[in-house]
């Protein structure tokens, strides 16, 4: 707590800036709980930091098939430490899942979805070891935790817990019900969480709820936060070139001098990847990749062009360590482009010598490692079909393709009660927010909001941190800036949006 | 020596079909001198094995910047104890090489070029441990040393010490003088070896020479020979795209779901590296690459179809691993186009992540490990240009260029003493040869036939192995075919090549 001590008994005294954040809504403050929750979540604040830093010292990485049963074990002490009387774990063709739920007789259900698993990470690119969950001063920001899976998603995870303790702490109970299904393999593209979703009970109790939430730091380091009413879908997946596949070039690496005999399947990939985009570098070139792309409609282009003057593009550019964006757009095209266009990314390329130096081998075979983004109305299983006849009919048919997972883009309605929530505890809050449209980046969102299920869907929270899928990934605990939430007021902003969801029209 | 100690006796006894190896030349024979020489290549077997052992065992890797001063000192303890009189280290700009010669009183100077580097290894894929230069037994050829280095090229190069060392045993001096040029970067290019030859010193004395050679294993797996006339000339480098270059793109990797919003460094090497071959993924298609290649003269053209009629085809082709050649081309066009095309081939790609699994994220750096392999009358200075030339005027010249070595194509003539003496001596051991104009692989030859020194240069000596670059390299010590010469075989073969060198017309 060094340096924080003063703050957090300031913002117990509810007598600073920091404490705006305390500020109920209605059915909060009507209930007359507002006190006895404010105070179990300040008394309870040492060991939620404690939970957060136990759960990113137990990692599961499903891309290296790290812990994921034992991170479904471990989810579910922490659903039943929260009060969830029901915890169970679902199994499906992969990697287990939990389904669980807190009965709290009230009226109304609302589900939640976790995920425990991070990011891999390369330990040598952190300033602190991703792994100790260490509680640092950051210059500027306050007390972090620095960890891998510290924002995304175990430091808003945890605040939602800690709001569930804080009122079973205070002596109350629930204003709604919970489902919480969680998985362990968000991070390789949830390829078996539509399992969990679909078993007949979990069916049954989600079709029940207003809608679902994954808790989320929507505040940026500004304090402006973002409702997204959706996300991107996500292919992610291998081509593979080889000459095992191909019958063209060699089985095994041979010597580099025989490239002017033999066949190479690196050229043979480097080909096929050139054909996916245009030539300027970032345009899907697949045939028929924008046949059932929609365009943005003028009430989501309105949405894009307030997020553009809620921003400020240099602050966004120097975050990112960019100077110029795709075609040096403007600000407000290259958001709109963010939001609608569909992308064909390389994540990663592998072939022959990888070491230092050169090699003077003719490799064998040829990985490149890509991420489709799909918006709406695009589905992973008629892109990936284009995708295949794509190469297919360019003489690429031999290219094995690898899919390890992915989804279709989701979309929720801003005149939901979960999103109408999310804004009334924004408001309250006095936290400056915009409606996007759709997030870039991609969730399973849809496992809720499309067939059967359909059901809204967002990303909700309080706070903020930095870092997801790179180094030095952090949450903010204790925040320098009042416009920013740190732990406590993410705590009470779950707890304000549990009671707002009890009442809301 | 388990298994065949009974055939060295045989061989010591001169009465089996491996002793057909030691048929001497006029020379040798009328020195007097065969049965002593003879007796002492026999005697220092064990001693030779065990230096070759110990020479594989103190690997030196350019790349990795291993053992490379240290490679020095040991290649200089060689030369001493192989009788060479003056030993220097001679340092350059980069790694030192080494400079050594041996006055025999004798009226002609022969130059020698050793190589103590060996390329990289990755241990995980052999099936004997890379640096134990164990002695196994491999079935249908016989007692092969396995390890790093084994063929290319410390097994022939200590049958050659060894054919000096049993000269002296015998009491005898050598036929001719030596010049010995060391060096230990071959195998990244050789970047600063031509220093090394144009130092005043040793540049007077290579003058005198009648030509270089580098001990080779000069046999294939059934026998035949080939001997080189010159070899291709190399270009290895590394292709990288930047963000922070570029100018585009991020400075370090962010999140993947940016795409839509920021160029990639990635996609701008793959393109770059599109327009560097043809749609058939051979033909190199820099601006210029042409001009100054030299077809193949009649006589050339008679010469790959004689090693086309001498080789099978499919032996190669089960050799290499590979179903076809380039564009289906029948036989004897894919031998000539290995001799008399340059090539562009990728070594090695790597971006962004390389690891198992997916993830997430737009690289900000992609780098494409490249060689090629030049053809008279093509030069590494003109190529380079053409290469940088080509790439900016296609809107790539922000690529980084690190070119890490190379060196233009070498020929030597027919007529030349040394291609003479060989034939000479592949004639008297029986071994069927065939003369070929360039060898698709590279030596800095043009080091010698080049300015300023034009004397004529080759590879040499009888002998197999395989695996050079590539795992589980082995060099023969013992052959069980009658038709490839084991160690004192192949020793015996320099003995005879030195002695024909001092009398060839």
């Amino acid at each position: 707590m060094t340096g924080f001590s003063a703050d957090r008994r300031t913002f117990l005294a509810g007598a600073a800036a920091g404490a705006a954040f305390l500020r109920p809504g209605a059915a909060l403050a009507q209930s007359g709980q507002l006190e006895s929750i404010r105070a179990a979540v300040v008394a309870g604040h040492d060991e939620a930091v404690g939970r957060l830093q136990d759960w990113i010292r137990n990692p599961t990485i499903a891309a290296e098939k790290l812990n994921v049963d034992g991170g479904a074990d471990y989810m579910m002490g922490l659903a039943r430490e929260a009060g969830f009387q029901k915890v169970q774990k679902v199994s499906t063709a992969g990697a287990p899942g939990v389904f669980a739920t807190l009965n709290a007789g009230a009226k109304r259900w609302l589900g939640i979805y976790f995920m425990y698993d991070v990011k891999q990470f390369d330990a040598a690119e952190w300033a602190h070891p991703p792994l100790e969950a260490r509680l640092v001063d950051r210059p500027g920001t306050g007390q972090v935790i620095v960890g891998r899976g510290a924002v995304n998603q175990k430091g808003p995870q945890t605040a939602f817990l800690a709001a569930l303790l804080a009122i079973r702490a205070a002596g109350r109970k629930l204003p709604v019900n919970l489902v919480l299904v969680a998985e362990g393999e968000e991070e390789i593209g949830s390829p078996h969480f539509p399992q969990i979703v679909q078993r007949p009970d979990v069916l049954a109790t989600l079709k029940k709820c207003q809608g679902v939430i994954i808790p989320s730091a929507g505040q940026g380091p500004n304090g402006a936060a973002s409702i997204s009413l959706g996300a991107k879908g996500v292919i992610e997946l291998e081509l593979i070139a080889s000459g095992e596949k191909w019958g063209r070039g060699p089985v095994r690496d041979v010597h580099s001098s025989l490239k002017a005999q033999i066949d190479s399947p690196v050229w043979h990939l480097v080909q096929a990847l050139n054909t996916l985009v245009a030539a300027d570098g970032n345009t899907p070139a697949i045939e028929g990749w924008f046949e059932k792309v929609r365009p943005l409609t003028l009430r989501e282009r309105a949405l894009v062009a307030e997020g553009a003057r809620n921003r400020v593009e240099a602050d966004s550019k120097r975050a990112l360590g960019v100077q110029r964006w795709i075609d040096d757009a403007p600000w407000l095209e290259s958001l709109e482009r963010l939001t609608s266009q569909p992308t064909v990314n390389i994540q990663g390329l592998v072939a022959g010598h990888t070491g230092p130096g050169g090699k003077t081998v003719l490799p064998s075979r040829a990985t490149a490692k890509l991420d489709f983004r799909l918006v709406p109305n695009m589905t992973v299983e008629d892109s990936l079909t284009k995708l295949k006849a794509h190469l297919a009919k360019r003489g690429f048919g031999d290219i094995d393709i690898t899919m390890s997972g992915g989804y279709d883009p989701t979309e929720t309605s801003e005149d939901s009660r979960v999103v109408r929530a999310q804004q009334a505890v924004f408001t309250r809050a006095g936290i400056p927010f915009t409606l996007s449209p759709r997030s870039p980046g991609s969730w399973p969102g849809f496992v809720f909001t499309g067939a059967p299920l359909g059901i809204p869907a967002g990303q909700f929270g309080l706070g903020t941190g930095a870092g997801a899928h790179a180094p030095n990934e952090y949450f903010v605990i204790e925040s320098l800036s009042p416009a920013v939430a740190g732990l406590d007021a993410v705590t009470m902003g779950y707890v304000d949006f549990l009671y707002e969801m009890a009442s809301i029209k």
